[in-house]
């Protein structure tokens, strides 16, 4: 019977179809590592100590088709209403030429960040795009390629703005008008730092205060657009910063913040063209004056040259953020919303200016008709001036007005006193009627449309031009805008064509099962404040999903909030902190960290005021536990945790981690286990039962949320039961909770946990176990075969590494010049993604295949590894020099292979077409290698001007 | 309040989309073409007596939201059941990652017929791959790359086996077990041609019957597997053949019908994934022995060699197709079902033969459990050994069963004194209870399944392997099926990329919106035999676009059934012969048809036993019209129709059209108006209006069905009311009809129907007729563009060419040497398709840009064309001979360019990115220009054994 259950619908069970090697591979590759079997690997593998008793019970998995049936189910249990919330979340139309060739193609949602930018330039010109609409739109000269939300974005200009001002004040002044949850995230991010808070009316209340800078909403949250010029005149008369968080919408009929004379502008994209998917993904955005642009958080994409001295996109300034400031920094992010931005930007390349303002017009056209059809019901606009949203003061007839909305499938937002209509593109005169239904009175669109006028003010009314560079005009029939998202497409390498061996990044399968769910409307279309009841199915998924993760990782709560893993380390960091505070011992500030952490880790530290004490590591990379000791011992009054990467970064189960848990309890403090490998412990360890008592959880490594060419991602925290209580909490959930949220919707990126449950609900117990036992032998697999070409650095005493093994070139370097760059852009010849380069250890490569990819691709990898082997002899033997080299003009472009005049010392094929690439598949990329001082001494970030760009293009 | 509605949604109209040519464009291509205007422009193009009095009026086009609200509509009136009907149609599980990245995949889905081998690499592999596995899985020889629906191609080996039987009898003998469709279709086929068909038991009724061969079924549509060796064996040796119809997935536990001694095997590949849609399309397939091969009707992918000796696939035998046999055809087919064959093919990758065996006993396993149960209920099968399928007599209570079959969701088949229960890969064993439940049991799937033994004679199991090549291995994990998929669309050229100018076939937007219903499961999941109530959303459609389409064409009727233009043809002639028959006038079988048909129309003709008469053609390509009395004079008394394609197949609105229908009327004929070109006229002129009595209308070009890389198509046609009773009949819907049924399921591919709906949802009647008016705009302007480079052939009196222009190069054959194959392939290398190269004019290309392709697309391809003939005037003066140019050596690829030894009298960039081809963006033809004669000599149409293989790779 069982076997039977197990064939409906699918005959292949999708654990089957997750994992690369099939059973026999697995034996040849037993035989390659030396172990007997995959279990005798396991027990050579992991500390015995720490090896999970029980084997993971998740239920009987599903098959896809039953998945998929299930999530089906779900979705009915969600209630797609009208929600005219607003409050930063609109209705939107995302083009479904964009939906079916972005958001649904593997060839962008499974890329990686771009921080190999020759095999990115199609996502990073979309990304380019981006920065520009963002700079025209918000008159301002530097913005980034995204950030996680609104909030949290308003949080960083917050704390940019400190870093610059010339007001010594530790206080900030925020715009009662500000979305709630803004505000929400800004005193989370305020209060460990100490800086206070003053909201206030900053037309009448500003003037009074002595703040560092102010974030003004424009328009307001309430809808009303305030001339907010004399605010910030008076503001930056006294050295302070003016933040101005608008919408991208409005701003294409209203003056931009750079005009009005904002510093910075953040705010949210989710409106051009994403779905609200109950609170995300979604790109926020933020631009700076020029002054401020080395300041800006997150990545930038800039113009750079490569070899040839062509023009090619690259990530700016990125020793800001890969090698992030550690303890100094102010910020902890190292992500973006690519996915999304790329998105946001393609509904603008899709419309052009000239559509986005023809959007806009209409829906100030539908909230002009019916403000006008209100006040002939008597319920007058709290503004006269709005944009697409107005406020009601709606008395005594409020209850009843939400109820008969409702009754029309309306969401009203709502506020303390008031009542607000947040129109958006979606929007319907059928829509306005229903409103003024609900408000108690039957009027005609048509008739009230006649007669009525706008409602933006004339001085604030834009008059600069937007979005003129041509690629903002090229793309308007369907088949050029395919074409254009076809073109960029091909000019990266993603997952659909090879394995991305990135180490700690988890590049595994992103399955199309798991992918399909989050564009249902019942998903994709729910506005993250809706009533509870209307996001049932999503709340029976969160249920279940915490209660998995739960059993997984040994911890007795989840949130789900943190939309990224920093996002997880902050929150997990401020759980600690307020659960010290809690038992009266908020003097303990003290953070050990090893040397060999990921660099967010004492950043987040850093952002919730802890002092980072840095221990040392062995040479074998292990923690120095004596080290450890001392130090816990030293500090022990004051401690309040350890942050620990486990396995540790440099792939290996370190053998004394309980002992580290027991001395970090020993002294009073707690324990944070970074999740981020967690790929290697799933079924096998589970973090709280050894002693951690918070990790976050990459849902993007471990649980298959696709990387999206750099975000979105997911990295809720799980924590023991006393931490509990200091979860994140929310206005909209829990406002009362100790901690504030650390992201502005209550459940983070909603929509895309979708992957995540859809995986474990196809894999279940077993099926995980099998995935993470797979992973460490095609690691140790990777490592065995690698090994007499390259030294494997760190292994654990009985050889072996974790899921990732980090190869050393650095004394190639020695011998033939090689640099860890020349191996990274060679295999770039070879058709792959380079491994994580110089992280943990600089100069060195590390490699995680993930459980995903079959003996073949491995063997394929590690043969260019090896062939790259070769071609650094041939430099040792003097065959040419490193200069000369094909590992030195790597990666080679059909610029070179083009060149009559080839005089190098190689042939073409050997440049082009090295030991097993295929000529007639192969992948090209489109730039050779990129210059990045070049790009970071002329920092372009925005599309130059349109003459420029025609001598840019070939 | 119209401007606002039109605004409701999106701000752009869907028209703008669809249409390439923006207002300004529009008004500079007028420019040079010389027109005044749009409207001056179609009154010099269409003669003034055609155009249509009436805008078309189809209702206020929606939006793309507002479709995909009103398809969401329809879908939830269809009522998705679990249909057991069996019939040739069975449940299936299309994996997601095949879904996604195949059949929601534009790089797939907008290719073009694969006639151009260089730029279809990709597609012909996958083919290639379904040929295979046709051969392996039947134990025969060669098989095509797909036939339309089982129906016919059962007719069409009844075609196949007349021409080469050594019995001289016109007599064919049909199992009474065949599907009922099957039967009618194959009695449409024979009636015209004399032929006669005698059902009956070919066990016990063969041997009594001359006749020239018969076709058998395999599991019979009963269910009931027979040993059909004996009456194979029977028949040959006689001389008669034996046809096997068979179902593949039964094939891969039963002998094959090689092993039988069948010489044709035919059947569906439907349930290899591909969604039964309410009728299709599905690929049906067709394999002979080897000496049938060049015999075999449709296309058939053979193994060839590029111009370096390397293998490349390419279509073999064309001559059997592209120049059908005209008047003395007996198969008017010249397409495939490719995106269908090759998604049934790519099952097959994805599954490999142990998981299709295994699919295929669970299949088997639930059947036997369910005669298990049926038995303990009373109720035996009528068979003891079957696949998945059994017939039971349910005597009184059959009434009873149907009904309570009906209340669990169930549909059975409805025999005309049993009940047949067919089950599938998608059947669980909760549904076998349920039929328990409905004959009137309670019983538990496990216990009846612990006591149960299957039900496949012992003598017919398969010993035989299949899929042994490494192609059906190598891909069993999503990640390597992904990059599978992935890198065969890459070898590939589709819409996604650039234009395909391809004349004659309207290679327009296939757009998103348009794609995105029809693998919805409400479409997608239902069998053809369902109820009609089950189906309401789909009739409803129908109901829609047939009044739609007859408001577009002028007539009175329409029939949906033919699934492809020839289709339409074939049903559009049997309606005339119907029309005259029913008139006493059985006599009048002449066919009139100019010089310059396509070949199917003379095919056609001899298919409903017509004679075809031909017609001249005066040098300016129109139909010479005193050539066309004389005949129709001559003919007066036997006249039965004119086939005439409008605008010509010259590309131009001939004046006399009014004429000819005249003349053809006054004789008693019937005018056939071949719709293909009819992407000229909607919203200008109306077939119907200006004579015509019958047209197909080819909804893959006109109406936005992809064209899939070589099929699906629908070929649907229009009559005026009295040719309306002899539409097609079918034995599910109208069984009383005059006339046959000409494709398997009654509504033909009806799922994609959906498609053309939408389209013309969305453009509206004006939006419709601007889409022609762009055509015929665009045609001018690439005719106005080339006419100082190449001769433009044909135009009208007023210098207008209609959709679509005819260039001519042969006189510069006389100067240079160039062919017009050397044009095509050296387009290649400019990233472009090929123009229709020699058709309808030996030696020139026809080009149709379409509506959909913008200006610039435009001017990229005239600039090609231009450049290319100041190639062709450098060897008119002498830089390099012909076969020295870069010309000849045409297409050129990465295996050119990475020769160190180049040695051409051109450089390599001359070569390969000429004039404004990008390097960064360039398409790369995975092989040279490929040998056609090589390949037709040796032919190879499945996967060569191993070692082959294995060289064959790079």
């Amino acid at each position: 019977m069982t076997a039977h259950r197990k064939c409906n619908g699918e005959i292949t069970s999708f654990v089957r179809r997750h994992i690369g090697p099939s059973a026999r591979d697995v034996t040849a590759m037993l035989e390659t590592v030396g172990a007997r079997s995959v279990d005798a690997l396991m027990a050579e593998t992991l500390p015995s100590s720490i090896r999970q008793a029980a084997p993971l019970d998740l239920g009987k998995p599903l098959s896809e088709t039953e998945a998929i049936a299930h999530m089906t189910e779900l979705a009915r249990q969600n209630q797609v209403f009208t929600s005219l919330i607003g409050q930063g979340y609109s209705g939107t139309i995302l083009p479904t030429v964009i939906q079916r060739n972005i958001l649904e193609n593997p060839a962008w949602y499974t890329a990686y960040t771009p921080y190999q930018p020759e095999i990115s330039q199609g996502r990073l010109e979309a990304l380019f795009n981006f920065q520009t609409m963002i700079c025209d739109l918000t008159g301002l000269d530097v913005a980034n390629a995204s950030l996680l939300d609104e909030a949290t974005a308003a949080a960083e200009a917050m704390a940019l703005a400190e870093r610059h001002s010339q007001v010594m004040a530790q206080a900030f002044f925020v715009d009662k008008d500000v979305h709630p949850q803004t505000l929400a995230v800004m005193r989370t991010r305020a209060e460990p730092l100490g800086w206070s808070l003053i909201v206030g009316d900053p037309l009448t209340e500003l003037d009074k205060a002595e703040v560092l800078g102010a974030l003004l909403q424009y328009p307001g949250s309430s809808g009303a657009v305030r001339d907010l010029r004399p605010v910030i005149a008076a503001l930056k008369a006294k050295g302070a910063l003016a933040i101005v968080a608008a919408d991208l919408l409005a701003l294409t009929l209203l003056a931009s913040p750079g005009e009005l004379g904002a510093d910075i502008a953040i705010g949210s994209a989710q409106r051009f063209g994403v779905p609200m998917g109950y609170g995300g993904p979604h790109a926020a955005y933020m631009a700076v004056r020029d002054a401020l642009k080395r300041s800006l958080p997150g990545r930038i994409v800039g113009l750079s040259v490569d070899s040839r001295g062509a023009p090619a996109y690259r990530l700016a300034l990125q020793t800001r953020e890969q090698h992030i400031r550690r303890e100094k920094a102010t910020s902890n992010i190292c992500t973006a919303q690519v996915l999304l931005a790329v998105i946001a930007a393609m509904y603008a390349v899709y419309h052009g200016p000239e559509g986005l303002a023809q959007i806009a017009r209409n829906v100030h056209r539908r909230t002009t008709v019916l403000a006008a059809g209100l006040r002939k019901l008597g319920f007058a606009p709290q503004s006269e001036t709005f944009f697409d949203t107005i406020s009601i003061d709606a008395g005594a007839r409020r209850a009843e007005i939400i109820v008969r909305a409702a009754a029309e499938k309306i969401n009203l937002g709502i506020g303390h006193a008031n009542l607000r209509i947040a129109l958006d593109e979606t929007t319907t005169p059928a829509t306005v009627e229903a409103l003024w239904r609900a408000f108690g009175g039957t009027l005609s669109y048509a008739e009230i449309d006649a007669t009525t006028r706008e409602a933006l003010p004339e001085a604030l009314k834009r008059t600069t031009a937007f979005l003129t560079h041509p690629v903002f005009h090229a793309h308007r029939s369907e088949t050029e805008m395919l074409r254009y998202m076809r073109k960029l497409s091909d000019r990266d390498l993603a997952l659909d064509r090879a394995m991305i061996p990135l180490g700690s990044c988890t590049m595994k399968l992103n399955a199309t099962t798991e992918m399909m769910p989050l564009t249902w409307p019942e998903f994709a279309t729910l506005h993250p404040f809706v009533p509870r009841e209307q996001a049932s199915g999503y709340h029976a998924l969160f249920a279940r999903l915490e209660k998995w993760l739960c059993d997984i990782t040994g911890y007795d709560a989840i949130s789900l909030q943190p939309n990224s893993g920093a996002q997880g380390e902050y929150a997990g960091l401020l759980a600690i902190r307020g659960y010290h505070a809690s038992r009266g011992e908020a003097h303990r500030k003290i953070c050990l960290i090893p040397s060999s952490a990921h660099g967010t880790n004492p950043a987040s530290a850093a952002m919730v005021g802890m002092d980072v004490v840095v221990v040392a590591c062995e040479k074998n990379g292990d923690v120095d536990v004596n080290d450890l000791r001392a130090k816990a011992e030293k500090h022990s009054k004051d401690l309040a945790a350890v942050m620990i990467t486990y396995p540790s970064t440099h792939g290996v189960f370190e053998e004394h981690i309980r002992e580290i848990c027991d001395i970090v309890h020993g002294h009073g403090g707690q324990v944070y286990l970074d999740g981020a490998n967690l790929n290697a412990q799933v079924g096998l360890s589970r973090p709280g039962d050894y002693g951690a008592d918070v990790s976050h959880l990459n849902l993007h490594k471990t649980f298959c949320i696709p990387h999206g060419g750099g975000g979105p991602g997911m990295g809720p925290i799980g924590v023991k039961a006393h931490l509990a209580p200091f979860l994140p909490g929310h206005p909209a959930t829990r406002a009362d909770a100790p901690v504030g949220p650390v992201s502005a919707a209550p459940f983070g990126s909603a929509s895309i946990l979708t992957i995540s449950y859809i995986y474990i609900l196809m894999m279940g117990g077993e099926g995980l176990k099998r995935a993470t036992e797979i992973a460490i032998l095609n690691a140790n697999y990777v490592a065995a075969r690698l090994e007499p070409h390259f030294p494997v650095l760190y292994k654990n005493p009985r050889g072996r590494v974790a899921h990732e093994c980090i190869v050393d070139p650095r004394p190639l370097k020695t011998t033939s010049g090689v640099t860890v760059d020349d191996i990274a852009k060679r295999l770039i010849d070879y058709g792959f993604h380079a491994p994580t380069m110089s992280f943990p250890v600089p100069g060195t490569l590390m490699i995680e295949p993930t459980e995903s990819e079959s003996k073949a691709e491995l063997d394929r990898f590690c043969d260019a590894m090896i062939a790259i082997r070769k071609e650094i002899a041939e430099v040792e033997t003097g065959r040419f020099k490193i200069e000369a080299s094909p590992l030195r003009h790597a990666p080679h472009t059909v610029h070179d292979i083009a060149d009559d005049g080839w005089k190098r010392a190689y042939t073409r094929a050997e440049g082009c077409f090295p030991d097993g690439v295929s000529r007639t598949d192969k992948y090209w990329c489109p730039v050779g290698r990129v210059d990045n001082v070049y790009g970071d001494r002329n920092l372009v970030c925005s599309c130059p001007p349109v003459n420029d760009y025609a001598e840019a293009a070939e």
